[in-house]
């Protein structure tokens, strides 16, 4: 058995024990609890830039067959634990999978990215909408299931597993333009034009969201994430009114525990958000991801609390074009985050943590050999800091 | 004549002279000193969402056929005058108009963007570049020259003349990438691994662009514009080091006075540099643009002064996305930028000004009714604010 406990008589984030788990220091740290290093993972760590990832998704034909498949999924969740001694696993699935449940038609071409076979432009699209029956999303649940029973059993990655979510609006940009977009034109057409069936989307979607990852929780998921990857493309005060308003509508939403008693840390991520953390302070969750822009030092200092302050867990943030740099250079710029940080919290009870992550997901182009110098990086480095305070 | 005299007594700012200027709002808010409305004027006004632009460009044959062409350039960057009560004109040219002199072979296929045949990617590269004979550039010069005094002629147009370039970074990105990117990964794979080539390309992207923006100046440019388009794909740190410092030894070499004595602002635009107002704050320049993601509230009380406190005038911001909505919705965002912005500056002497802009460059799908409106609502309700303050 591989789960994490309340404390009965305390359910206060600081008395959960995570003493069943190899690893537990990427959930201490999402709770702002000390660890004897810096715990790292990396967005999309299980993707192209691996040779074995590339020969599961051969075999399973496409991405879809890749992604609705339990045990290709789980094996390609696993590879990077195989090679890196990262601190977390996350679920391989894809962003999109509750529009596609929706019934809009999700496929991916070779070479491009998502495209939805029926996009919703117009005002009988967005009255068709509904929140899918979770059954069409069986094969996600199943999928987390499995891995987190291969965590549990293989004894080489006695680490947590994060289950994850696009976020409300990042899932209305596809759903509207159909596709990726680099001015996301016909989403913001119908934002500020109809702004009514904008709310309209949105909301079904922070209710799918929602019972998504409870689902997700109640299949084993430790962790749950949501990917706000489009917030940053909004105009300041249309972001606070479509996106962040959304995400908080998922989190208010979401299970504070799991099915074993233990408490289900949540981590919001916006690309493109640094100048709204502070809005971003004011979520119903532990931990905040950052892009490369941010600046760490500022950012604890606004949302990361101390040890007499609540505050978010941050998590990042180098840019992931880094890893195209060689080892040395790779281990300069990973303690130049870990510096911008600073001095992580070595109490007994809780203040600053970092989660170190990539500013954004891994490059299919990525040397693996340089993944493996930064993980070396972060541990070394972190674990140099915490001897020196 | 049509030009700016300072007072030969006193080179301050507040003592320039605008009376031989039909329409001078826009350089007193450059200097921050009060005007009767807004000004307001358009990233790309020229260009292909204005059927007669779309018309004088199959004349011309090609993009650059119209950019280094003397007249067509004078003709599409008076074009949206005629249509609209626009408070300044910008030079009709291309960002890469630099690295195409320096011999990169700048083209533009239908329907793509930018491509360079000789990309920037080795030592051997590198070592090939220099500060170009600004007589390769001649043409921009003379459209300069020539729209200028088409602005003093025609009556219709008599407001300033921008000037611009990219800046040393933005020039890099493509100059390395050798076209556009959206994931950056060459050029920063140089930055990361070679920081002294991408220190030696800079360098002389500065040097180039401060002897392109004074041969401007020369030519009859009254504000000159540095476009960081892509400062903001930075990891915090790296755009400080990369880009930053080379926008200022741009700005340091600057001409502060044109060929008839009148004092010339600068602005400096970084695409989602919203996070780095303090630093640029401490550029050697007048204005700061800022893109749509940006809290004017927020932006003015950080960097834009006071009447006893000297700030940068601040420049945009609304969403280009914003012309899709309907004029009535158009004068609703309007009217949340300026207010945001707040009351503007009065007096007789300097204080916070608000030049209103997009916060990116106008969208080929704007339907051109759209854009009056959105100018007419600058103008009527900054005036209103000025009446009721």
């Amino acid at each position: 058995m591989n789960q994490l406990h309340s404390s009965p008589s305390t359910p206060g984030v600081a008395d959960i024990t995570f003493s069943r788990l190899h690893n537990d220091s990427f959930l201490r740290a999402c709770f702002r609890q000390a660890s004897d290093h810096t715990p790292v993972w990396l967005m999309r760590q299980a993707g192209r830039y691996l040779p074995e990832y590339c020969a599961t998704r051969a075999k399973a034909g496409s991405f879809m067959g890749l992604a609705t498949h339990r045990d290709y999924a789980t094996e390609v969740t696993l590879q990077p634990l195989e090679r890196y001694p990262l601190d977390a696993a996350i679920l391989f699935s894809d962003i999109l999978t509750v529009p596609d449940a929706m019934g809009l038609g999700l496929s991916f071409a070779l070479g491009e990215g998502p495209r939805f076979a029926h996009a919703v432009r117009d005002e009988a699209a967005v009255a068709k909408l509904a929140v899918p029956d979770m059954d069409k999303l069986r094969y996600v649940f199943d999928a987390v299931s499995s891995i987190r029973k291969a965590l549990t059993q293989d004894g080489k990655g006695r680490v947590p597993l994060i289950g994850f979510s696009g976020s409300p609006w990042t899932l209305a940009c596809y759903m509207v333009e159909g596709a990726g977009s680099d001015d996301y034109r016909l989403v913001k057409t119908m934002l500020y034009s109809r702004p009514d069936l904008m709310h309209r989307i949105l909301a079904i979607n922070a209710d799918a969201v929602a019972a998504y990852l409870n689902a997700q929780i109640d299949a084993g998921a430790q962790a749950v994430m949501v990917f706000d990857s489009w917030g940053g493309v909004l105009a300041d005060g249309a972001f606070q009114e479509f996106s962040l308003t959304y995400t908080a509508r998922v989190l208010e939403q979401l299970k504070r525990v799991g099915p074993n008693g233990e408490t289900i840390p949540r981590i919001v991520f916006t690309k493109g958000g640094g100048q709204w953390l502070q809005d971003m302070a004011e979520l119903d969750c532990e931990v905040l991801g950052l892009d490369w822009t941010v600046n760490l030092t500022r950012a604890r200092a606004l949302v990361g609390g101390t040890d007499r302050r609540p505050g978010k867990a941050l998590q990042g943030n180098i840019d992931p074009n880094v890893l195209f740099a060689q080892p040395a250079q790779i281990d300069r710029e990973v303690t130049k985050v870990l510096d911008s940080f600073g001095a992580p919290y070595q109490g007994k009870g809780t203040g600053p943590t970092h989660i170190f992550n990539l500013g954004h997901g891994i490059s299919q182009y990525t040397p693996p050999e340089h993944v493996a110098a930064l993980v070396e990086a972060v541990h070394r480095h972190s674990r140099a800091m915490r001897a020196a305070a």
